[in-house]
Formats: C-alpha cells, structure tokens, sequence
C-alpha cells in the first residue's frame, strides 16, 4: 500500500516541521503558514492534510507518543529485572538529541497549556503523554513486586508516583543545565532512586 | 523614606501585571504595550521604570525568587528537624495560589529560554531560580545530615539532586493535575521521600 504509506509520511514530515518551530520559536509561532515555510511547501498542502491547527497539534503530539511506545515495544526485555526497567524508563528521558526534542515540544505544550487555563487540545494532550508515563511507572513497578524484587511494604500507589516525579524531575533539569545534569548523571540518579526501592 | 517604598511598590504592581499576563497568554505576549494595559498604566510610565524588556523581565523573575526567600526567613525554624525541612520546601511548592502564580512564571519562562536555545536573559534568570532551589535541599540535607538524623552512608550530593528533582517533579505533576497530585498528597509524598532519607 504505497500510497498509505506515503500519506503517513507526510503527515510526519509535516508534525517534525511543527517540532523544529516550536523548538525554535515556542508554541505560539506555529501556525500553519509558518509551519508550511519549515517543511518547504504551501500553506495549502499543509492545510491538505490538517485542516485545522488542532488536528496538526494533536498529531505532533500524537507522534511523541508513539515514538516512545514504538522504543519501548522495540526493547529486548532480557537482563535483570533491574536492567529492564531502566532501559525501559531511559526511552522516556531526554538522553539523546531525539528525546530531547519530544520532552521540549511537551514542554512548550505544556506551558503554553498552562497559559490557557488547563483546557482544550493542548491540554488533553499533556494530559495523555502524563498517564502514559504514569501508567508506565505502575508496570515497571508491578513487574518488579511480581518477581519479588521489590521491598517488602512498599506503598506502590505512592512509588509510582514517586518515581514519576523523580523522571520527569531529572527531564527539567538535563534541560535546564545540561552540562551539569548530564544524561550519564541522570541515568545513575534514576539507577540509585530504583535501587532504594529494592529489598 | 516615602518616595523610595512608592517607586519600589510601582515596580512590584508592573512586575504583578507581568506574571498575569504571562499566566494568562504566555511569555511572547509580555511586552511593554501589554503589560501596560494590564496594570492600567500608560506605556510610557511603565517604561519610566522599566526602560527595556530585559529589565522588566528580569525584575519579574527575581520577584519569584525575593517572595521565596522572604517566606522562608519569616518561618518559625521549630518542632522536629523533619517538620522544620517540610516546612521549608514547602514554600518553593505551587500549594497555594501565590505559589502556583510563582511556579506557572517560572514554567513560562523556562519553555521560553528553551525556545531561545539557552541563552540571554531568561535562561540566566531560570538557572537562578533553579540554582536557589538546589542550595536550599543542600542546606536542608546537611543540617539534617549535622543533626545526626539522616540515614548513614548516603551521597550528600546525589541526595540532594535526587531531592530537587522529586520537587520540581512534584510541581510539574501538580500543576499538570491538579485534581490528582493535590496539595495534600505534594506534602505525603514529599515527607515520604525525605522520611525514606532518614536513620
């Protein structure tokens, strides 16, 4: 199916050109003028396949959040339980330039949802990809407590999150001083806080 | 020294108007002309005491971190050296509308230095702000740490980025949910995570 195939890509090429100018600009800047002069076609081809600027927001969004599920489904669960898990979280954290650029367009979605008041498209979005992670969190958990690996007594509702809180704590700081909070420090500080949990 | 307390309130009502206007439409819409409108003042008196954006910026933010410090040097350093830390980390958290108002500008101009690549003015000022939050768990940790009441054989310095990150997590989550991640529950969590710090 080709031409399926093609549509999608273009659909992608389109929601990385609204990544790179909310990157750039903030999420105010992009419109679909602008957008369409980022991925070098008219406005009216952008508008072809998102006729209005909450569909394109949605599918920008959309797309963080299947990149990290497309990684993690990808993952070889094989190692420690341990080893798992952290490999598991780490696709979620800005460690490399690709994850930086999905948590700084969450970032400005965010923000910019702020701003408006915790309502619309912009929030349901931010809400989706924070149960995602949440949701995350519970399994990585709930696989560790099944294999007993995790200490007696816990209480699991609040260590998910706790450990939600930790990750999306470290994700500001490797983006506010990256020098300081670099992906080597944040994957030890995520290595120590999961090990604290263990028996 | 009545003319000097009147010039310094002026600046704090402009600064005020900043952060509603921030709140409300984001960063990019924060410009003298609108700031203006907002505290009900012509554009030329705002400019009389802010000559340029930077200025006024910078004023705005180092509000945030002036209303921080001055809660926590009216706090009543008694009762347990748990509760005294609880009670310190508390005023850096969005509990209570002004609070919330605090952490939604320092959001605000964080998405924003992100969109700017790191650089100027608004980064210097969210690297402050963030600096200043990580001097306080250092400070806090350590008195512990003198009080003899922190666990033995802990990583001063990883517990304190550790714990820095559980509160700008913890924020984040109560500002993105504020329905899940209530007030109440910032406190359990963060007093379960500095209680899991202790001997």
């Amino acid at each position: 199916m080709p031409k399926i195939v093609d549509h999608e890509t273009r659909r992608e090429e389109i929601a990385e050109a609204l990544w790179r100018v909310v990157r750039r600009d903030g999420i105010r800047a992009a419109s679909v003028r602008t957008i369409a002069a980022e991925a070098g076609w008219s406005a009216g081809a952008v508008r072809y396949y998102f006729p209005d600027q909450d569909g394109l927001l949605s599918f920008a969004m959309d797309l963080v959040t299947r990149r990290v599920t497309e990684r993690i489904d990808a993952l070889d669960p094989k190692g420690s339980a341990l080893s798992i898990v952290l490999r598991y979280l780490e696709e979620a954290l800005p460690l490399d330039a690709e994850r930086r650029a999905e948590f700084d367009v969450w970032l400005a979605f965010m923000a910019q949802a702020q701003a408006e008041s915790g309502t619309g498209t912009l929030h349901e979005h931010v809400d989706k990809v924070h149960n995602g992670l949440r949701q995350l969190c519970e399994s990585l958990l709930q696989a560790l407590a099944q294999s007993g690996t995790l200490r007696d007594g816990l209480d699991l509702r609040r260590e998910v999150e706790r450990l939600h809180a930790v990750i999306d704590g470290l994700s500001l700081h490797a983006t506010i001083q990256p020098d300081r909070t670099t992906p080597a420090r944040v994957r030890q500080l995520l290595r120590h806080h999961i090990e604290s949990l263990l028996a």
